[in-house]
């Protein structure tokens, strides 16, 4: 790994890092979060689930839409034609808990761990928007990438 | 607190609640999150701290126009003109983690949680796109509301 | 009813009309489409109605961010802080038609039909690419105000 | 034709459809849309056209710009790089009709059938917008796909 | 006048500064700018003047839609409720320049200066865009405040 | 050079010009401008920009985000997956100017030079936006392109 920080260039100038003569591959990156709530909150998303208006399918939705949106939100972040997008929320329901994973591909020259990334982050916050009426002790936690493969780095999995 | 969700109308459909009744009152939220890393990463921010090219400035105003994407990426977010927005980011070298804090503030009929913690949430995703090369085991963690005030509920702390 | 446009000046210029003198009122506006298709399509989007994955909750969330977005889609609109938005879809199985429906509200100096109107739009356009695939056929049609009041022209309601 | 709705995967989440597998070529959409209205405001469009101040001109613009909206109004649109954009608007003084058509391109490896039809739909909540203080019995009608080409299911036309 | 920039707290953060205690009066600013190009730009900018097609008013209509986005642009501008705007575009022939002004209203608590200078700026890149495959020593100059009223400091006129 | 514009077809309709057909290549742009104050903002610009809470560095990161929102404000600018952005500030205390250059790159079938110049443009809106409460003299001028290559028509330097 760099010891240095590629955003930045020798004058200390912040930088969209130039991946002009990088490769087109197939690349793809996968993050999870969660967003904590108390018991009570749980029971009542759960309860919503099985009918319309579920508060998953709603955070779900946003999470593919905030994929989208990760290079207008990120200064940084290179304009992306993702693929593919995947987002799934599940109830961890022993420790109160909203389980968020999202999936983004790319045929491109750079990767795309902070379109995952985002499409957590913006799912988190659709929940917790639906739910902060009845519980304002919500906490996101844990957002990170969990998998990440193509380009010259190869594949890449967090240890479990 | 309620024991219904109010982004539901009794038909399970997913609104926007109507606020129209509200008053127009000053409106303050503060919400926190932190970035952890690993010892070196957190070396290596410190060192560009002293210098032009600072991640957390770069982070700091992400953040802040991050605010103001809030109600175009939380699908049931209203549409706000915020009065005023503040983000700081400060490093904790103890735990090896950035630490943000960002406020909202509005004359307006609905509160301004959602902004704030998407202001946090965008500078914590621009804290881990600028290191994400030198560190892939980032973890965004501990975004939640820590102050509310204004509207009918009156001023909220978070237990520390 | 005036005989001229009021979106161009003397000079033949389109304009963002001047509301700088009108009153803050309460605006309400209702707009109606339709989505018609084959009878085998209304079967497959009738069929998942009862599970998860509900073609009419996409289209629904997305038309409400669709009027958060007129105003950055037709040129001579004002920006507005919506107060209200609800949009609802229905199965006309006789038909072989999806109704879609949205109401749209402001304490404001200017109307939200065209939020209204975009709302049905975009929600249709959704419901449209979730079907595609399987029926080329599709017809966006008779999208319109039916109801339209606050403001100096007092209610308005279209003849059935 | 599948007898399935690619939209959502086997546990009913919506997804955006994986396309890093198609093959990248040329494809083409062209939809079709109308404005019904008035004869009176048909014929104050009509004399406007004649000189600087055409409302056909404006909504033209806004076509072609919605064009390049699309995947941020319709969450499962792939965000695309499209090529070409041509939108036309003609008067049908018979009907008192404005006719909208948009042919859109890409080089790619999905479709551009919303990116045309959402062209047609922007332009029609343009001319809406600008000839609505005229006239409120506006209607959007008959926006559907009339040809597509591209992608290996080939070239289709709409019967007409 | 100030000799400090507000835009900065104490610690050197960038804030977009606290208006809420401000008040909503009527505030108004005109900006200018203009295009300088080739005689033979000029005059092929001219002879489409007359016709459908116009330079000037594919350009008018990005300066109006322009000042909507400056607060997604400007990091730490306000979002605002725009009450007017209006923007003007005509022809220099002697000095071979389109010159441009536009006026931004709000009924708010901050200035619009720079919605009328996002105004021109945009107007002025439109203009640039559509003659540059003729022209490549285009010049985009002199964008500046021309007058602003409103709020605590008055009004104020740009020297001739 | 052409002596017609191509942003016109023949019945005078704004189009987004079809690039389809053009080779992918890689393209560059290099566009500067400047911001011009009086010395005593001069003055206290250069005072910060040994701090943090440098206006340049604010400056900067809004060029490099406003060459990603090119194609969102410029009507007929095709959407670009922009390989690489490089935004640079510095002050010309002799003449009381900030100085603003802009680097863009694609591989692609269009060029950049609008991303470039849009990027100079926010740059430079945002060095006036931060300093305004100080200096309402400012004036932004000569922004206009130094160097553009790639694409058929080959490089092309501007004289100095």
């Amino acid at each position: 790994m760099s010891s240095e920080l590629t955003h930045f260039d020798g004058a200390g100038n912040a930088v969209m890092v130039d991946v002009s003569a990088k490769d087109e591959t197939e690349r793809v990156a996968i993050a999870q979060g969660k967003v904590l709530m108390a018991p009570a909150t749980m029971a009542l998303i759960q309860s919503r689930g099985l009918k319309k208006g579920d508060v998953l399918a709603v955070a779900q939705l946003a999470g593919i839409m905030g994929a989208k949106r990760a290079p207008d939100l990120i200064p940084l972040c290179h304009p992306l034609a993702l693929t593919s997008v995947k987002v799934e929320l599940a109830l961890d329901t022993e420790n109160n808990a909203v389980l968020i994973e999202a999936l983004c591909k790319l045929k491109g020259r750079t990767g795309v761990e902070m379109e995952a990334l985002t499409a957590v982050s913006v799912a988190a916050l659709t929940v917790y928007d639906m739910v902060k009426a009845v519980d304002k002790g919500l906490r996101i936690t844990d957002i990170r990438l969990i998998h990440k493969s193509g380009g010259k780095s190869g594949t890449w999995e967090a240890s479990p």
